[in-house]
């Protein structure tokens, strides 16, 4: 039973093809590898890579790139609209097939206390990895972005978990961490009225008293005059697809609007799709097991 | 892209451990080859084969098990209460991954082809193999059994596709074609009345008027004091289960009856379930590339 990992790191690099290709490159052509994805942002100027593999072979790719963004992107001199911290802003590991959360995070730990020792670079453990509470959410890491990290790291609540207690001069700071796969889930409803969307938003989502391991906003679909409920699950296994789903139709009736259509963008893993099937249809005690497709990969 | 085909070949051996395994064994320790499952039935006196593999190695082991099977049964000996008419009844190939019906069908033709030769052996091509309407079906086929066989094939119309017109001595004749994947799909309603769900199974049957590729009837699950429709859904492409689901509910209103859960038996592919969420939820433009699984496996 291979062990699978993904792992979508963060560059701030989205304009320079040249220096893209090579930060991306390290990925390429390695047994044990796969490059799933990568795409760059240009008003973002920034990279995310999407690759999965088995632990060791992946981990090595990881750093190799790693290295690469040290040697190519310079902060001092970089400008984006995405908040950022660091050349390397974010290295996330998600564990995907027949790896525990606790091998993800271990996982993490390794990549980050190697990077950090090879390259001189400052890295946090966030999210699941987080050695304190305050250090679980990226956003609270990153404030200050690069240009603030010099003084940030002077006070000793922010002294990173491994590499020196200084900024690195052109790299910056690095989160490395490991967390669920995300779900980039939308709902779009039949109204114009984007305020509707947003109230919507506020009673689905975790931080205003929602599902715990969903993110919510109400958005504007301008070109088809509609609203949207646009949500990151950011734990499948433990708020389901379907759940916000018909919570947010039953949210909906108090304005007498309707649930039109949803999307997904982007991956989503099968069983968050395999569960809400499995409770549309009431299919009692079905187990993973029974999908074909799991029965053959190896 | 690897290919893979599923196997389900039958053998007319359901009792004899020693000689159930020399006949699986042939699809152990194969590379290109992944023996799922195999059961047998003591009643049945039967072996069902879950393989799954590329299609040469697979195309060899099922031969090579064959042979095994000619040599170990001797059908003038055999009695079960499940129909059939050869030591191999019938031996469909299913097209899983990367593969066309097309590819299938000729897959299975190479196979009778070659074994009919190697063992002399008559053999039918049957479902989307067969040459002729009336061989689609495999109960036709297999009308008369092992015993009725020799009468049978002296019928100009039952000259079999491959191999002799004579059945083989102790191994009879075969069935080898392409098929869909089957879907074993029940539904459970809340009645103890058997005649609701089997006036539910008329209507949703293809052979009675319902959906094009659903078989269906009605049965007791006496120990729960319940009924159930009980289904074959034979190209869940075409008849997607949520269209199945959503017709007993509304065929059950009738007569005031709910659907209390529903079961899924054996494997199932994970496109018939993700194609049953993708509805429930509306997702828009919703590709089986999005399913990070499918990327992983290469």
């Amino acid at each position: 039973m291979k062990k699978i990992i993904e792992c979508v790191p963060n560059f701030s690099e989205g304009r320079d093809l040249e220096k893209i290709e090579k930060i991306v490159n390290p990925f390429r052509g390695k047994d044990g590898v796969k490059l799933l994805d990568y795409q760059r942002d240009e008003d973002h100027n920034r990279l995310v890579v999407t690759v999965v593999g088995e632990p060791e072979p992946l981990k090595e790719a990881v750093i190799e790139a790693m290295g690469v963004a040290i040697r190519e992107i310079d902060m001092t001199k970089h400008q984006g609209q995405h908040p950022r911290m660091g050349a390397i802003d974010v290295v996330p590991f998600i564990p995907i097939k027949n790896v525990s959360m606790t091998e993800a995070i271990e996982l993490s730990k390794e990549v980050a206390k190697e990077a950090a020792e090879k390259y001189n670079l400052p890295i946090f453990l966030y999210e699941k990895s987080a050695t304190r509470p305050e250090r679980q959410n990226l956003a609270k890491i990153r404030k200050g972005e690069f240009e603030g990290m010099e003084e940030k790291l002077k006070d000793p609540d922010w002294k990173p978990d491994f590499g020196p207690d200084k900024v690195h001069p052109t790299a910056g700071v690095t989160a490395v961490g490991a967390r669920m796969p995300l779900v980039a889930f939308n709902v779009n409803l039949s109204t114009d009225n984007l305020e509707i969307a947003n109230q919507i938003a506020r009673r689905v989502r975790h931080i205003s008293g929602g599902l715990r391991y969903c993110k919510a906003i109400g958005i504007e679909l301008k070109d088809r005059g509609i609203v949207q409920v646009s949500m990151n699950m950011t734990d499948y296994t433990k708020t389901a697809l379907y759940r916000v789903f018909e919570l947010i139709r039953i949210e909906a009736r108090r304005y007498g609007v309707n649930i039109v259509g949803s999307e997904i963008i982007g991956l989503v893993p099968m069983e968050a799709l395999i569960d809400t099937a499995v409770y549309y249809l009431g299919v009692e005690d079905f187990s993973m097991e029974q999908i074909l497709e799991t029965r053959i990969m190896e």
